[in-house]
């Protein structure tokens, strides 16, 4: 029933438009009545995009479930997360790609997509915000800063690697496309490394625990995002 | 007619709460025509916020001002620019801090203010996109997805700035909460410290163009943003 709402809703907002569209001719398409509708959906805009709150309850439990691991990089496991939506997209590219274009013409749609990022956000953000608390031992507020700003910034790679995806067609693998934007990512802010070798805590930088060192050079004045990719690719080459 | 429009509108808000005020309310606390509202303000919603676009005006002349001085770092040029917005809310501590409350209680006033924070990333990826491309020379896409994460990440520290000092009631010095937090993105993103020092080109980490060299060592392992923050404090010393 509420796949078939949601179906009659879309085909019809790609038919009429989405703001010539009423409740009532989506539950007269699908033959239902007009309670129906609301059963399952709070308003119009949220029968376009129907996976959301599933998304969003799944990411949840995925964390929950890793929340207590210290041996996973916490970035990592963002970033893991993040891949449940760009999953959720890529299980109906042609839906998918559809919705993207009807949202870019319709401002509703666009606010209410934003309001679904934000929840993701904030869900990440809330995630690294405990992990940084437990291990910082107490600074909670620059672990705070920085789980905002780390889920911010996988938010928005996410979206860049979902976006290229969406803009082609929905054509080759959405996952690969993610993937590869989280990679900025996950080279500045995770623990380094596609692995989770010779680390033991956050503050691994500061104890012993590694016995393997980095030498870098670099010229002074470099950005310094470009000795950490630097670091990073010289890291790989090793391993 | 703007500011006492505002002022009507904002206070009602308060009074009687979001939902429950009508423009007509406000045009008769006012004492003028309903059509004069409307003349200024799209909405209710925008007549909580009336200085974003002024505000997003001003951050557009700032970066197209900057736009073409290479030697300007473009993050730090950036994390300026969102400084513009600090100033907006710390020129009227009281009404932002009341606003800060309001908003937080009222659904549609935080969906709009999302929006519009959305449109200030933007304003601010694009002018590290345009950047980016130059100093690259084509590699668009890999410009856009770092222009994106950059901005991101400058306006999740920009707001955690700034919501520290709205929190404490609009007390103490909000630029120094948001330059705090700033401090973060600028470290990890930036050329490298608060000056510009020996740095001539976004490539000089390739380039000859600097004569000082950075040696770094640290622990294999340790998160690579840690190594940057050691980095950073070391240049910082020498400095």
């Amino acid at each position: 029933m509420r796949e078939v709402l949601a179906e009659a809703a879309f085909q019809l907002f790609l038919e009429r438009g989405f703001e010539q569209t009423t409740v009532d001719d989506i539950v007269a398409r699908a033959g239902v009545g007009r309670r129906s509708f609301f059963r399952y959906f709070p308003s119009k805009e949220d029968a376009v995009f129907p996976d959301h709150e599933r998304c969003l309850a799944e990411m949840t439990a995925f964390l929950e479930m890793r929340g207590s691991d210290a041996s996973l990089d916490p970035v990592n496991t963002v970033c893991d997360a993040a891949r449940l939506v760009t999953r959720m997209y890529a299980a109906n590219p042609e839906f998918s790609v559809q919705r993207y274009r009807l949202t870019r013409e319709v401002p509703g749609l666009r606010t209410y997509e934003l309001s679904v990022v934000r929840r993701y956000e904030r869900t990440l953000a809330g995630f690294l915000r405990r992990r940084y608390a437990d291990a910082q031992g107490g600074d909670a507020p620059e672990g705070a800063l920085r789980a905002e700003v780390i889920a911010a910034g996988v938010v928005a790679a996410h979206n860049n690697g979902l976006r290229s995806w969406l803009r082609s067609g929905g054509h080759g693998d959405a996952d690969a496309s993610v993937d590869h934007a989280l990679a900025l990512v996950r080279t500045v802010w995770g623990r380094g490394g596609e692995s989770e070798r010779a680390v033991t805590t956050v503050d691994g930088a500061e104890g012993s625990s590694a016995d393997e060192v980095i030498v870098m050079v670099a010229p002074r004045g470099a950005p310094l995002w470009k000795v950490v990719q630097q670091i990073e690719s010289a890291l790989g080459e090793e391993a």
